[in-house]
């Protein structure tokens, strides 16, 4: 389903923007894609800053300019505009049970990680918060994060060993959020899922396998 | 719209479930209340963690027994299964910008807000993070959390001088996680909306004034 009117501004080497891309594959949505270069910090410019103000990526721009900024508000648009292939649920309870469990992919696992690398890397003194405003790196956050970390792949264990998928039966963008986390995790922090964590292996088998993976 | 089947197991004193309590009261949902007394550390029980595995409230359960936590989950299934008075948007581009902005107030305010708090009340010590797992306060957290604050106050008050409501030209959910934001800072910290806010001080007088702000 091309959708020539939309536009993602992004970046490759962006974990939120992957979400994102991810999202849009699984529905079959082509977008047109515009990459934001982070590392010439092309997201500070004045030029970026009109689009979404507090310069982060991704940013989906609709068909009237509209900016929407913020993965779970971009995955609401296209679930909304999109219905098919749903990945945020498809009843009452449903929507709920998805908009939980990707909520704590968020706050426990993705938000840990991007605290853990914020704050440490030297590249992001000064930065320790991506958006506006400059917030000096705390080092104690470094040595909570990994722990938070450990935590969360110890909760995901247990989820993943009651439940086939993070939100219950049917894949959904709860797991799109929490492999973004474990890919980021590995790569960033190599903090990869724990050996012993066998249900989350066979969890990340199935899903790293989906075609969308590659987005 | 009286809905017996359904129960929130919740706390006056907590501001997330004021949150959920603010939200029924504007869609005018009436459902059974049952209180969780934090000061007696109830939520630490045995029972409740049947519920809640998190130990947090609110938690929203269903007829068939489901438990639905966190504040946005518990949103999401009232506005899909009560759709009178819409709080998440009407079409997709709306439901987007009030995922954005309600996200934002969330995040950028709530969220600063109760990390200030948590990082600095003796009674949350070892407590620094809702949740499951123990992680020790870091004082570090509130002097940062307070500019976070500011730099919120900031932020709503450019909101407000370009749009009568947060997500725009209509009363959101993210007027109520924005409110509830600032009496618990005012409550909690001291930090009401600064005198010289015009935009903000006119928005609030108008969002303090709903019926359900009592809820």
């Amino acid at each position: 389903m091309p959708s020539d009117q939309l536009k993602l501004y992004e970046s490759s080497a962006s974990p939120n923007s992957r979400r994102a891309r991810i999202f849009l594959a699984e529905k079959g949505i082509s977008v047109m894609r515009v990459p934001v270069d982070l590392a010439a910090k092309e997201q500070f410019s004045e030029a970026y800053a009109r689009i979404n103000p507090r310069r982060v990526v991704p940013t989906l721009v609709l068909e009237d300019g509209t900016a929407i900024g913020e993965v779970p508000a971009i995955q609401r648009y296209l679930e909304a505009a999109y219905p098919a292939t749903p990945l945020l649920g498809t009843s009452p309870k449903d929507e709920a049970l998805v908009t939980m469990w990707d909520r704590r992919m968020e706050l426990e696992g993705f938000a840990a990680v991007m605290e853990t690398v914020r704050n440490n890397a030297a590249g992001l003194a000064g930065r320790a918060i991506a958006g506006t405003h400059d917030y000096a790196q705390i080092p104690a956050l470094v040595t909570r994060g990994r722990q938070r970390i450990a935590d969360f792949y110890d909760d995901l264990e247990t989820r993943l060993a009651e439940a086939p998928f993070v939100a219950g039966n049917r894949f959904s963008v709860a797991d799109i959020t929490a492999i973004v986390t474990i890919d980021f995790a590995t790569r960033a922090l190599e903090m990869p899922i724990p050996a012993s964590h066998a249900a989350s292996a066979r969890w990340y088998a199935l899903v790293a396998a989906r075609p969308s993976l590659a987005a």
